[in-house]
């Protein structure tokens, strides 16, 4: 399967998702997919959020808290769960308050090595 | 209750837990409790985080995706759940890998106007 492809069927499996994303930490989105309506600029949002990412990684490394897997973010209307895949990439799934974050976090640890292959 | 032992009730509540402190956005311990051994400084990683949340917060109204509630944070060996009270402060659990996270996520929401009041 395509990148493309392997976002696409993620999305699809999750209720509740408006996009699934695959972002390096440059900031710049690999690609993503979106569907239904987010109400607020989902790209826009996971590259903000690349940047507190950075600063995360970096807060865990001072602290000596262990390397960092996941971060999860909860809005008032919205949920977004990012999952560290290597150096180089993490992937991000945004969610409805009532979407299905448990089949999100589910397939973005399943998933992590093929979308990292799925880049290369 | 005064802070102290607000806090300390709820540490005492969740299994796996190591810390729970109520923090300024100035990065600031209003006060916090300990148990156990996390292997890493609790509180230098509370003051670091600050910062992110500073961040994340700034995010979420750049791109209008509602007020921040929650953030949770798991690495290798720990996890923390951090909960915006109001606009001065947030309370954060840090917790073993293992450590019962949904507690403590339902301690900081249902505990949340108490400890604002204790603070004053």
């Amino acid at each position: 399967m395509s990148l493309r492809e392997q976002l696409t069927s993620m999305l699809e499996q999750v209720e509740g998702a408006f996009a699934v994303m695959l972002m390096g930490y440059d900031c710049i989105a690999i690609d993503e997919v979106q569907q239904g309506a987010a109400g607020f600029d989902v790209q826009t949002m996971a590259v903000e959020y690349g940047t507190v990412i950075k600063e995360i990684r970096r807060t865990i490394e001072v602290v000596g808290a262990g390397e960092m897997e996941e971060i999860t973010i909860t809005t008032a209307n919205s949920r977004m769960i990012i999952r560290v895949l290597n150096d180089e990439f993490f992937a991000a799934f945004v969610l409805s308050k009532e979407g299905n974050l448990g089949k999100a976090r589910y397939l973005l640890r399943a998933k992590a090595l093929e979308l990292v292959e799925a880049v290369g």
